[in-house]
């Protein structure tokens, strides 16, 4: 039996994360109650439509985690037991031994949050653990009660937002909501990345794969905003109302409709464009696209700062998402002003969210909102939540912290998950925890006033009904 | 009744930001009775002059303040209630139902210090306090006791320096230094942004108005010089001890005489210069400014990373300042050591002040100034207090904690207001705290001797002793 | 007597910087009797060689330490009694009227750590104690137990690794390693930056120098690869492990060895390069070297971000590393990951340790390593220790929470002095408290279990198993 030392809190108890009573008395009050609005992930359509059960611990928990696989490949865990062929037992029994080695990483945390909260694991999960955690979870997961829908229901969801290509035909989206049985919102989101990204291998394919699915030949400029716009149309008739783009920054050079025609078609001949060429047509396609958002009320979002796949090696044997990208240092500030400058003078901004990767440009994105937040729509420009390697207790205080001392914190529409899980939603419990506690620790140390009727009601708006209102779903 | 938790503190007592005992010696026994040198703000020095009152509340408070106006237009506040045609009475109104929605951010903390320190109002504003607070608020404002110098000495102001452009005639600067009566030292500070930002549309323009003041017909870059050279006289003559610049980045390009004097010719014949021009006259400019500087022994100051302007319809609407800037992040190391260095090897670099905005450039100002600090002048570098956007708790204490760790903390010559506001004086106050409160902490944590009078000691050179020292006035 | 507040912690006594009993536990039971392993230095090789011993306190802890001197000249202290003419005993006694100035800094820290560890004087350094102080640890450094080598064992060292440029010829390295009385590992570094840096002036003379070394002449770049493959072998055969390079940033242009052969041959005609040039045999060197280091097991380390010998004045009349340095703000992201990349898409990525001095890169390199860890070694990728400017209780805390959130701080191979004083092993002190502290928070908060076993293993592995078993000495 180690030692243990006195006076310490009890790990992940009931007031894990809250340091004091109000802290305790705003979340479990007022913040725990709340449904969530999971407005972007990355879950499968098609696991929801049908309603899956999950053979294993390791399918539902490790297949497609690549935050569990990096922290494997640290420890110098072999790729066979992590993506390799090695069976999900085996599989399973690596990752538990890594979790001691996790301390201090979000993974820690995620991990034994979940067992809780879905298998009622207060166990650690370690080598001696692994087998029985393994087969206890394995036994609950063959029940209805573990369902993908149920899994859902147990965390109290009422929408989930999934990202979704434009060529995407929605049908799973339309299963689920033609489903009576099934009372969540599942709504698409409009991810046209691919359709931005011309210096890339696959930009001709997929051009011809996006006009098939629009019903428009791509031969020009005009044509492909057609098609983009089909695209969006039909989108939005299946419940669509936000899209979201992945770069490495927002493009906002200046461009003539001649100048990217020509690029295009250029690069439709097969022809590799300049850096000013892609730079102009990057920068009218997102344009264009804002011009249409805008148009159907959707909100926008920008993730910027990835730089990703930086392992041509894994890459080629992987594939992308699989745990080899990495933080960017790129320039944020003057191009963005520019892009929501553009769109705000021709009365053509929408609601926008912008989530930066680099936690050192956490200010400039939390002024940048100010610039366009013009008394129009609350909280119009959000700031967004802290995303991916800035999902945990550090980034996300920060992020809170930024947002709060250069706009209003009480405007925020608050978390999401971001996850490809179906076991990740207690990172909304985790997201308010810590959101009580800041309040918490203000009124502790007399910075705010005790008033915990008026924090609380700010508490819930941030938690759900900022959301529900900024999004109408 | 709402709930509210054992063991808080009470918001914004008398030791509110004082977490220990030594905190709070250090501030009540050695900060607080400091007199205040406010050595950069934007105080209209005709209002001073006048020893005007102020007709209400709304006049004095909401007037010119862009922070306030932010946080309405974020809320959802339509510009008429901000700076449109409502009256005084309604903006207040729609004021004091934003301020419960600020929580977390400094304008929560400052709203409550400033209705307290002047006008001894404990409650906290909001919809419902709004008449009650505007009415009594309104009463004192339209006595003597409010006007502005009156307003200046309840805050035991020492010297005030507002921020001048060159072409000004400095009358009421005159005018108040006249005045027996006024014993408060109101200084000009010199900021020549319009003669420097060569390819704004108004340059020319204000080449033509900044010639008459200087008496030089100002058609070459000599005839620039020397104008700006006597408005430097002038303004020595009248009391001026620093200049002032806000700038995106220093420039500091190689440059020759002909090619700059080319350029501003090339510029007041109406055309647009090259990048590399512009640059160059810039980098021209700033350097024979420093040396103009050094030669009259003032204090040069740099307010840096601003990007500005940023909604262009806003601009057309309201102008600038109006609450549409952001942190920009602009690469500034570089070519702030060219510039310095340069001026430093001709022995011609005045006392530096460095302000930055982006708080990630933070260890870059504080490690900057180290490389010019020579042993001739106790702190002769200094970094600048945490400025606009920076300037709330979070920001301060990084501040200052880059400061601590990687130069001098008891060389600082401390704070100043950078306020357009008669009210904004116990920022000085809140910044005593903080200070006081990170000693503090040391000291408990057994990071710091317990030595109460030497800490103190330093608290008074950091408050007040030093920026006496250090600016000689 | 000063005013001394109730419930303070003593300065400095055996639970400096533990916060609660858990970190108290880590630190006392399992880190500090842990042996120390200091892989990047910059030692001496001739003074532990020669076990030399120093005259008095002000020449072991006062000559080339520019972290002090830079303190002095912030302060006023005029350059004679810091690197001019005043005797030793002068100097000192101006170092000690400096101490109680530089509170917060983590020289204030430094100087009575050491003082208790190598001297036990627990009194304060200031003018009044600075002779006492003075004399008694004179008297001390007089005697055997004061010599480099008894330095080092009182301080638990069991490696030390000095850094040495490629013409050295190892000969105290050698004679070290000759001497059976000293138990003690020396090691050398290999740092080239002097065959990198193709545009200094001193490059064509230095690169003569290199080819006497190795016996090649040094007429185009396969030669010098020639011979700098030459000088790894031969540090090798003497015990190296390591290389280390200081540089603004990682080069990575794509070049060909025709561009960069030519380049070479004209910088060793006397011809300045364009910077395209100069780019492309940096980055050829750079990945030459990295193939080099891969073939012989080394670990290669980069210490990025400097901006270096910013003053000339005091460059001409000191020479580098004498306190002109600062932090520099260069992209760093893309060029590392491509660097890296291709090495490893060669196989050829040496265990590498990243160092950055802004520490707003703090997240970039946390990151960028997970892009390589793969599986192949434990933490074969290297976030290194924070670093000089960095090298404090704040930079360090920030440095563990980034590798904590985004890596697997129980892989870390820990804390280095990167010192040139025999003074600056307490760092390693200083660092495993924080280290024990930040956990012992953690399981105080119940953010982490309280098995104080299980952490301290880990704590004892970041302390020096990790790091012994990383370079496999």
């Amino acid at each position: 039996m180690p030692a243990v030392t006195t006076d310490v809190k009890p790990f992940l108890d009931e007031n894990f994360l809250l340091e004091n009573r109000t802290a305790e008395i705003l979340y479990h009050e007022y913040a725990r109650e709340q449904p969530i609005i999971d407005y972007h992930n990355h879950l499968p359509p098609d696991e929801i439509a049908a309603d899956k059960n999950f053979p294993n611990l390791a399918a539902i928990w490790l297949q497609g985690d690549h935050y569990k696989w990096r922290a494997m490949r640290t420890l110098g865990v072999p790729e066979k037991y992590i993506t390799g062929s090695a069976g999900d037992a085996e599989k399973f029994r690596k990752w538990a031994e890594t979790v001691p080695f996790t301390i201090r990483n979000p993974l820690f945390h995620w991990t034994h949050l979940e067992l809780q909260r879905y298998f009622g694991i207060s166990e650690l999960l370690n080598s001696k653990t692994a087998d029985g955690i393994y087969e206890q979870c394995n036994a609950l997961l063959s029940t209805p009660a573990y369902s993908t829908r149920n899994l859902l229901r147990k965390m109290n969801v009422a929408v989930v937002c999934s990202t979704d290509d434009p060529t995407d035909n929605l049908e799973h989206h339309r299963l689920a909501k033609a489903d009576d049985s099934f009372e969540i919102q599942m709504r698409p989101a409009f991810r046209p990345d691919k359709a931005i990204l011309i210096d890339k291998e696959e930009f001709t394919g997929y051009l011809h794969k996006l006009g098939q699915a629009a019903g428009v030949e791509i031969h020009d400029f005009d044509a492909l905003l057609q098609a983009l716009s089909n695209r969006i149309r039909f989108f939005d008739d299946n419940g669509c109302r936000l899209s979201d783009h992945g770069l490495e920054q927002v493009y906002a050079a200046p461009f003539t409709h001649n100048q990217v025609d020509a690029a295009l078609k250029k690069r439709l001949s097969g022809q590799e464009l300049s850096a000013e060429e892609s730079l102009a047509f990057k920068s009218a396609i997102l344009y264009e696209l804002g011009r249409l958002y805008a148009e159907k009320g959707w909100v926008q979002q920008f993730h910027l700062g990835a730089l990703r796949n930086n392992s041509s090696r894994m890459m080629r044997r992987l594939g992308p998402d699989t745990g080899f990208d990495s933080i960017g240092d790129f320039s944020q500030a003057a191009a963005l002003a520019r892009f929501l400058n553009r769109l705000d003078s021709e009365d053509k901004l929408a609601k926008t969210i912008l989530y930066n990767l680099n936690p050192r440009d956490n200010e400039v994105m939390a002024t940048m909102i100010g610039n366009f937040n013009d008394g129009s729509v609350r909280g119009k420009m959000q700031f967004g939540s802290a995303w991916w390697f800035l999902d945990q207790k550090d980034g996300m205080e920060k992020q809170l912290n930024a947002l709060s001392n250069m706009g209003l914190l009480s405007c925020f529409i608050g978390m999401l998950t971001d996850s490809r899980s179906f076991l990740s939603f207690p990172r909304h419990e985790y997201f308010r925890r810590l959101l009580c506690n800041l309040i918490g620790k203000d009124v502790h140390n007399g910075e705010l006033p005790g008033d915990v009727e008026w924090l609380g009601g700010i508490v819930k708006d941030i938690c759900y009904r900022n959301a529900e209102g900024y999004f109408g779903f």
